[in-house]
């Protein structure tokens, strides 16, 4: 096999885990990633930083826990200074762009205070979280204009597909029986196709955007190592999609509801309030369950067709043996499981994400179309792009860790026994109706392997036990007989929350690697000394690397050991 | 009284809060500060949020615990974006000057990634940690250059005190007996007398540096109103001072040092590091505290001296009136109590610090000389300095709370029930001594009034109860009988390192006061809708307020309510 040159860096929005044929979907066939997953591993416990999309994003593109980066939420702006995957390759030579969504906002009011033009290089980078644009299209476009008035709006333009919001009335609308137009935004029309045919549609569009960047820079003789995001908006809401797909999956191909009467009996009260939001009271019927469904697994399986296309192109232009090719989620979708719709909380189906990697490297032959299990955290693909391309490991900024040792079969010792994921509700209408203050609306999960324990402030823990309930339907938060293990838990999540890695303008490296002491008194800052012939004395002691490097304290060490005399020196 | 118009925030550094005459010290007769605690509140438990200089003022300067800047030691660069005093009261039409010390070290790396030239306004700003420098002078300079050369060089030079490094060669050097000149780096020399008269030393000059500063500020006609901050490096090391000052103590004068034999039978095992350093084990010799101790308790008369100075002036010029006066200090200075040098650890003699407050507005009336007991933290003042100054509280990024209802006398309610303080040794030779990683050196302090807890990663606690031990002899750290105690100060930690406040870039109260769940679906973002008449009847529970705000947003509304007609419509 080869060596990494370029990293694809795929990214999927709301899709669950378990709707993918290598992950066990059982009429949801996609062969194009259950292929990739073949040739590379499988990570069966890959866990998000937060179940709601901007902070997913934001912890996976830093390599930060949401408590370390502070983007807890869709609207929070990642504040300016925080290192991405961009500021980190970038000095190694590598360019990272982007095409598709990121759910980046920009912190304009920190570019302000700080002086940075944000249309500069450093000013689009910064709102950009540190990634070239090469595309940016999140994939909701109402017609307010909540997001930029996108390219793809004017790419169906030009194939005919006009109107003052060509991706509200045709990607994202439908024809009813009676002929009139009506909007994907609702659950009730998830089923009907698409007006815009498959080829023109968001997903297959940004396929070739992305292979519209790979061309570019082949064709560029001077183009550097690159990681390219392709990051598709889709299977998130507006659940709809074009035919074929529209009307491939009917209610014989679903996965049950997991969801027991059980749940709804003196539930959490943060459960209880999620449950009670208007998209989960939605999900709990049946009726938009089948709306919906079809719509979900036929994005699903068109995504996988266009890896299809993305893998063949690879192959047949021979890049397939220098390209890391990465395929995640950035959280799931309940879609009515525990009586919930969207994501936010912490069940399987929202914050396990599936995580597919191949490494063309020839020490990943050895893993090769195995399933991992251990603990793994989207915050683990920043620090194994720096690991590809050979940077040094910076704990004191980045939280993860590199995934690469797995894929060479070798897991370290130390590797982590917790996975974390944190939610700020405090955007929801729930904190209010819970009368919380912003501070306080914080849900913050750890997951062991078989226990997940989910600290919430001011209310009693939640606590499920994965190995004797693993559909999650049982919540011990409150079972006297879990006590000792929820207080283990409770420590552990304390350990974590003592190491928010701020200091990150010195690295741990340096402060391991260096006797300050030393340094500070070579300088000529003595701490303590006593005399003159202590100073003497102690110098002995220092290493002799230390003790003579820099010409201007060796002067300033034999000045201090010899006191000046008065009568004898020139001292004006 | 008066309104304040400017802000006086005067700051020692290594001034313990016990050797003032107005906190009890018997000998050490301070009248001028005394004499500003009689017209203020003197605060009689505040804690700096680290025994050391730079995390300190970091802390104190952003209003911030040391788990939220990062800036944890004296080398750490606060990093570029990090909101400090200047940059919070600017938008106010407040001006914030430095004369003095801040131990600030500019984030270099973060200032060249983000475009920012360290010589701008911004930049001097960042590196500055949000002063306009009046003067910096963080009073150590070397003959290695460890600090930039400061303006007080040619000061001295003007005045005929020369030589390549004239506050080395003058300020911090004296004569020895034999004629020669020695070092002020040296404990032994500490009880000489510096070569530099007192009226040319470094605190009358910074003393006269800020009546500089508020001259030309009177002289201005369009000036600002100010916060200034006097920052002084005396009673810190090196430990000389000129006469009449360094002949004014002796050891008849001296405070005994508290310490006790047991403390050092089976200690703490970094504690008993702590106690192993050269600095500490200079300070468990009588010799050397007979020595240093008149030099430090002389520089402290002569602050003293100067605050009357300052005062006089202000009283002259009519400014009493309309400035608010701060008195601290960055930390204390154990002076071989606990068998301890320097500070670092969590004993009162290093982690409390004296605050005296002169706020003339009439409000405080209610409070003028008395002795405040509630637990305050040197965060606080950065948000008593936005609350005088009238702007919104932004708890979402400053973790203080504005001591004014304190001077007001109407402590509220909710007032904290713990103080916190953190020490990062990473940088210590103790963190390689006891082989710990740089992430591994860290101690964490909660002290509710009473006990004093001290998490230490990797060992034992250590624990005081300062009501049946003031003098804080005994560890209860391993003591079975306060296992409850721990338990629950250990928890209050926990409870304290969960709100890290780093979503900085989206304020708490906008969370709090938007209904964001109506905002985006009259965006035209529609969640768990199931079709039109869904969204006209839930737009009756909008406030109203919101449904019609925006006149874009009415008509996206609006067209999602009507399903488009093909047959009569004319959709392009």
């Amino acid at each position: 096999m080869g060596q990494v040159k370029n990293i694809l860096f795929i990214m999927c929005d709301q899709l669950r885990w378990d709707y993918l044929s290598c992950y066990g979907h059982p009429h949801l066939h996609t062969p194009h990633i259950d292929a990739l997953a073949a040739k590379g591993v499988r990570f069966d416990r890959c866990y998000v930083q937060s179940p709601v999309c901007g902070a997913s994003r934001m912890s996976t593109y830093t390599g930060r826990y949401v408590h370390s980066h502070g983007a807890s939420w869709n609207f929070v702006p990642l504040k300016a200074g925080e290192m991405t995957i961009g500021d980190h390759l970038r000095p190694l030579g590598v360019q990272t762009a982007l095409a598709g969504k990121t759910h980046m906002r920009a912190d304009s009011a920190g570019m302000a205070r700080l002086g940075i033009d944000p249309n500069s290089l450093i000013g689009v980078r910064i709102s950009e979280c540190g990634f070239d644009p090469y595309e940016r299209d999140d994939g909701i476009h109402p017609r307010s204009g909540h997001d930029p008035y996108p390219r793809y709006n004017e790419y169906l333009r030009e194939y005919g597909f006009g109107g003052e919001n060509p991706w509200e009335d045709w990607a994202n609308s439908a024809l009813a029986d009676d002929g009139r137009i009506v909007s994907g935004w609702y659950l009730k029309y998830a089923n009907r196709p698409a007006r815009v045919p498959d080829e023109h549609s968001e997903t297959p569009y940004i396929t070739r955007r992305a292979i519209d960047f790979i061309e570019e820079q082949n064709a560029d003789p001077n183009g550097k190592p690159w990681v390219l995001h392709v990051s598709y908006i889709k299977p998130h809401w507006p659940y709809i999609v074009p035919d074929p797909y529209a009307s491939m999956y009917g209610p014989e191909d679903f996965l049950a509801p997991v969801r027991s009467e059980a749940e709804r009996e003196n539930p959490h009260p943060v459960y209880r309030e999620f449950m009670n939001t208007k998209v989960s009271r939605s999900f709990a019927r049946d009726e938009v369950r089948d709306s919906v469904l079809p719509a979900y697994m036929g994005l699903i399986k068109q995504i996988d067709d266009q890896m299809g296309v993305l893998f063949k192109y690879l192959e047949d232009t021979g890049q397939m043996e220098q390209t890391m090719i990465v395929f995640t989620s950035d959280h799931g979708d309940y879609l009515g499981d525990h009586w919930l719709g969207e994501k936010d909380l912490f069940h399987e189906p929202s914050v396990r994400v599936p995580l597919i990697i191949y490494d063309p490297d020839e020490r990943a032959d050895a893993t090769r179309g195995s399933a991992n299990q251990d603990l793994v955290e989207a915050i683990d693909l920043m620090p194994t792009f720096l690991d590809v391309y050979g940077g040094v490991e910076l704990p004191h900024i980045i939280d993860g860790r590199s995934l690469r040792p797995l894929l060479f079969g070798q897991k370290p010792a130390d590797w982590r026994s917790y996975a974390i994921s944190e939610y700020d509700y405090s955007f929801m209408d729930i904190g209010k109706v819970l009368e919380k203050s912003a501070i306080d609306c914080w849900l913050r999960m750890i997951f062991d392997g078989r226990y997940k324990y989910i600290l919430s402030e001011g209310f009693r823990p939640m606590l499920f036990d994965l190995q004797d309930d693993p559909h999650e339907l049982t919540d011990l938060g409150a079972d006297p007989d879990y006590e000792k293990i929820r207080g283990r838990l409770h420590e552990q999540l304390f350990e974590w929350a003592r190491r928010p890695r701020q200091r990150v303008t010195v690295p741990d490296g340096m402060i391991n690697s260096t006797p300050i002491q030393q340094r500070i008194s070579q300088q000529g800052v003595l701490i303590g000394f006593w005399d003159e012939d202590d100073l003497t004395e102690e110098r002995k002691n220092w290493r002799s690397l230390m003790a003579s490097w820099n010409p201007v304290t060796k002067d300033t060490l034999a000045a201090l050991e010899k006191p000046t005399d008065l009568n004898s020196g020139d001292d004006s």
